[in-house]
């Protein structure tokens, strides 16, 4: 394990996160609110944390996979620890398992909130709750990558462990270049959607923080009926535009290119697209006898199945009041979740292509023992190694998944409202059903099962290995030694 | 595909069938009811259908394992249905839909019912609904195999086909002969529990039922209240061989051979027993609370986990009013079920020993990139086939069990019913929660949803991949075209 470049990198990443916090202080200043200090303070600290890390630049950059999952496990929780201190010391949430549950439920884009009243916060706190999805959406370590110019061929582990789906395609040869392209294109739809809201005449402050929470797929609303106060038009706007941030961005970097066709054509963009007409049609025709007629009726439903599937978790409407089957659609597509290499989160469309078409695959093998058939996706063959990784992810997140549901039962909650809680936040989405539905908060569970949900949370977002690494005693042995290692030869060379 | 050995093998399983329903006839002759003529006249009609199948023995008896597939699914469905119409013409169960309900629940040793009242049943048809317990324990096919003696090499082809667990060995090596010493152990533990039961002074009738009932992992039970109003010592007894009738036979082959340290030593078997005792502990602690005292809870906790992670699903309690991790652990012990060749149902516990040293070794692959390990099991490395044949078991049976869930949605039951409903049946439980609870049943589900649920005990028994051939119109089309062939080819000899 390369000691000094996970270093190096956890202090890059703390002086980013500093900078990031100026940008509630910047909001404090312009609304003239007390609580910007508090967020100055944390980010001065941080920024000088992060210098003393990173105040030598190692020179063996070379670093594995394992190294670059666990740097970013690590990044993601200290990250997190840091970004929940403001609102303990503004006083806006007291106790600081909350506030670390409302962070890490920012930055892992969840939106699952433990406020009953978000419209008490002040707008420096309401942004940088919407700001931690923006950052999370994307990932600091990509972001990393895109300013800092590094040298070596390890990065791409960076991206590999941060980035969500079973395979991560380089856009462009080099890392660097590819998440630059990556935050772009972000950063692009983010001004998009911004602009088209301000349209619709939604206050600029509003906007921003819809925007953020939009992009990153998180869902945090700033008021206490999420979207539901807001015009259709903006409704729209905010639907169309979760849709396309659930979309693998691979298709825009076709699409900037000029490739159209072929963006067109992708497979788990295809499939998407198909699962979400077909969910609107069914839960639409349920729909229509609650809001008595088609017009709203398919607004809210083409909201909320956005809002679901992109694991966004924005609302207009309680779901929990719909049919079983309607509530059974969520709920599935709450597993499904969006493209790789979105930022959307669960399972993800293409891990599901895969499974389906490994069925397949061993039911024809079991009629024609014969045929040797390699399964393909977009016309390409899948590697045997991401089929395989696929079937155990899926494995893993059941795991994870039933353990958790046992940790957070001790609660005593219903059944549904257990299952659907770890539902939604392993896949990163909010709102669950009954005592966790769109209309209610987390803010009941013990500080036990919030630590659960926020593992859940951070597993869904770093899609399960990066954090059970972090878990492995194995992985702290070898930094440590290497650690010592250093040092020795460091008193060598002296 | 070889359609003559399919229509032959077919024959002979009719044969049987109408053979074994002379029991119930017997039955009718000793309590001198009416009823047995019913079951009189379907046995003679179904005998005469077999003789006419299998007139003629084919000389070529080669066939592959889709082949043995088929005709054991093929089977089972004519089974069901012939076997329900008695209850019909006896005017027990009025509707043909009712009846095979109760009767593919009785082959498929589910014990779902859809009676309120059983103890308004004839003997007779009492005792036939729990004999088909005892005939889909151990497996149809396999018992032709022991009976008739069948040359040629295919018929491990049946016995892979009929038998529980991600892979059959063959205790001898002929199939044949494997076959018979499984109906030995079968039959030798059912006159056992017998015994045991008629010493506590359960009336014979009873003690037969309840044998046949223990024996197939089923569930039905002769009397409203299941088996709440027996003396405790024989709730112990029934919970005992409950136990031993989900262990992998082939630890009681090894123990017939002297080899008892070896089947001590089984992982599978001892995995068992593991979470066997860890459930008890957890939920006894729990159920003091109800039962007011601790000798009785650890009889009806013990009683309860035994016949749920066997599948069983007798009941002497209510668990629908457990606490919540409580029922979550039974809902986890229904669908991890009892060891892979035993008469039980579920995923199988060796299922899951594989899946989780799978992601272990995964995990420490993202360790030591470099390294190569094989997954083994009692000491011998298990073939990469049967890893992913695991993979894609559990990953069908979730799609299965997502479809089944839907489509039975549409009866607007609540959540928790509709999902333990279908958990319940897939793993050929039983009782679930809520309106499906220990003490309610099945009568309430729509036709429609009867029929998923119906197929659902179907694929669980049969391991889900024989029931999706039965599915797949190629197999039909094969069998058509094979048969037309032949015809031909006869015609051409004339």
């Amino acid at each position: 394990m390369n000691s000094k470049i996970i270093r190096y990198l956890f202090g890059k990443v703390l002086i980013i996160l500093g900078m990031l916090l100026l940008l509630p202080c910047l909001t404090a200043l312009i609304y003239r609110e007390q609580e910007g200090y508090m967020y100055l303070m944390v980010a001065v600290v941080t920024v000088l944390l992060g210098l003393l890390f990173s105040l030598k630049k190692p020179e063996d950059t070379v670093f594995y996979f394992k190294d670059g999952c666990f740097i970013t496990a690590l990044s993601w929780v200290i990250m997190s620890a840091i970004g929940a201190v403001p609102f303990v010391l503004t006083g806006e949430i007291p106790f600081y398992v909350d506030a670390l549950f409302e962070t890490v439920s920012g930055f892992t884009t969840t939106g699952a909130s433990i406020l009953s009243n978000v419209e008490a916060l002040s707008h420096c706190s309401l942004l940088w709750r919407s700001f931690t999805h923006w950052i999370g959406g994307m990932g600091v370590l990509v972001f990393l990558l895109a300013i800092v110019p590094m040298n070596g061929g390890s990065h791409m582990n960076l991206m590999r462990a941060e980035s969500p789906g079973p395979s991560v395609g380089k856009l462009v040869p080099k890392a660097g270049e590819t998440a630059k392209i990556l935050y772009v294109i972000y950063m692009g739809l983010t001004v998009l959607e911004f602009i088209f809201l301000v349209c619709g005449k939604m206050p600029v402050f509003d906007a921003i923080c819809t925007s953020f929470g939009t992009a990153g797929t998180g869902g945090f609303g700033i008021k206490c009926d999420s979207m539901l106060s807001y015009s259709p038009y903006i409704q729209w706007v905010v639907t169309v535009f979760m849709l396309l941030f659930g979309v693998n961005f691979n298709a825009y970097f076709l699409v900037l290119f000029g490739q159209i066709k072929k963006a067109l054509s992708m497979e788990e963009v295809k499939t998407y697209f198909a699962v979400i007409v077909g969910a609107v049609a069914i839960i639409t025709f349920d729909v229509v006898k609650i809001c008595g007629n088609f017009k709203d009726a398919i607004r809210h439903t083409s909201f909320t199945v956005a809002s679901i599937i992109t694991t966004t978790g924005f609302g207009t409407i309680d779901f929990n009041k719909w049919s079983v089957t309607s509530r059974l659609l969520l709920v599935s597509l709450m597993f499904i979740g969006a493209c790789a290499g979105s930022t959307g989160g669960g399972i993800k469309v293409s891990r599901f292509i895969i499974l389906f078409k490994t069925v397949k695959k061993e039911l024809l093998s079991y009629m024609h023992p014969k045929s040797i058939k390699k399964i393909k996706m977009d016309d390409r063959p899948v590697e045997h190694e991401v089929v395989r990784s696929t079937d155990v992810y899926f494995i893993t997140f059941v795991i994870i998944f039933v353990v958790s549901l046992f940790a957070i039962s001790i609660d005593g909650k219903d059944l549904v409202t257990s299952f659907t809680a770890v539902a939604a936040t392993i896949n990163n989405i909010g709102p669950g059903l009954e005592l966790v539905g769109p209309t209610e908060n987390y803010a009941f569970f013990s500080p036990f099962s919030k630590i659960v949900l926020m593992i859940d949370m951070l597993a869904g977002r770093l899609e399960l290995f990066p954090l059970v690494l972090l878990f492995y005693p194995v992985m702290w042995r070898d930094l440590l030694f290497s650690t010592i290692r250093e040092k020795r030869k460091k008193k060598k060379i002296d």
